[in-house]
């Protein structure tokens, strides 16, 4: 039974995580019979939306408390957990994941990642744990993993910030995965391109499928000249 | 095609819609190719609540606003709604729907529903639409629709409740529903007893398939003395 860390940003799309992501995430991950842990920076947001009429507010909210509406009161700050201590990681989406996980957002290709997000993911990448980054997450590997394959779907802009960024990108629809086998990163574009909420489950059904699939593969060992 | 109208009472367990339930019925509605209207009561909540420590906060949210973060902004006033004008009608559970709906979470079975609701489940109601009740949110139905037969789970509290006010309860586990075939309402435990999300989504998943084959079924029609 795989156990696996899922990092949240909030709580609303347009100012921390995707809540259909996230949600469809976890429900992907229990009828795995995967055991969870939920986790989340314990930070103010960079700012709060109303999500009803898409302007800023002035309210503060934070992130760690915000995530804990997705996770039902059961989320755990950032800080305490290492990267290492789980058989794989997860990323859902949302504006949050580049507002307050990092800030790709306002500054694209010269972003740069909180200090503890990118402690946990080079964690998990040093430990060859499989890594899933959904929606707008994968900008967060593509800055952190550099040389990494990944797809945020077909937005031309995104994806030329990621090549910036020193890794690659491919091109995938909402129903698809991209994996990148040496690094152990699977990635899928959900509602960077979605139009429905099924394709958004199918997507991310195929990442969580893979990335599970990834945890109980046998860790690639380092070839030597004389092998 | 069925056009079904999920009305939300916030974002959050605590003090909102509780996020897992609401995303699952929106994602079994789309997933059955069903047209989705999302509606919300234009007021403040009664509170909001901390998800982390689960200690009440003394900031004010908006029912609408917050919904609206569930929708992805696609949340009408439910002032401007009619409860015969949709095929169906669901209501996802949380405490918003106890709290900020009716005032069933401080006044039990002297609650009172909010007349906006109420009078969009009598119009349903009258025009034998089917309706779906989530969690808690069977407590509204009895209270407005009396003489109905309803589950919550087997919480005896408000079990006993629902009967005070004048309908039935019959108890049921959370992968199961309760259907009143004569009221047209179908009802599913969800969080009142679930402790997995995989178990919220196949009763929701049942709740939701028998929705829309009620939706489908000829009204009956009322027999007279002499047929």
């Amino acid at each position: 039974m795989a156990n696996v860390l899922v990092i949240l940003s909030g709580c609303g799309v347009f100012d921390g995580s995707e809540i259909h992501e996230s949600v469809i995430t976890l429900l992907h991950l229990d009828r795995a019979d995967a055991t969870v842990t939920i986790a989340a920076p314990n930070l103010d947001q960079m700012h709060g939306v109303n999500h009803l009429t898409g302007e800023p507010t002035h309210e503060t909210r934070n992130v760690l408390i915000e995530s804990a509406r997705i996770a039902r009161g059961e989320v755990e700050d950032l800080a305490g957990i290492r990267g290492d201590a789980f058989d794989a990681i997860i990323f859902p989406g949302g504006y949050g994941a580049a507002k307050n996980l990092c800030n790709f957002a306002t500054e694209a290709d010269h972003c740069e990642v909180h200090p503890e997000v990118a402690r946990i993911l080079r964690e998990a990448h040093q430990a060859s744990k499989p890594i899933g980054l959904i929606c707008i997450s994968p900008t967060i590997g593509a800055k952190v993993i550099t040389g990494s394959t990944l797809t945020i779907g077909t937005d031309e802009t995104t994806a030329a910030a990621i090549e910036k960024m020193g890794s690659h990108h491919q091109p995938r629809q909402t129903e698809e995965i991209c994996v990148d086998q040496c690094n152990r990163i699977v990635s899928t574009p959900a509602y960077m391109s979605a139009e429905r909420i099924s394709e958004v489950y199918e997507g991310i059904g195929k990442l969580v499928e893979r990335v599970l699939q990834m945890a109980q593969q046998p860790v690639p060992q380092p070839m030597h000249a004389n092998d």
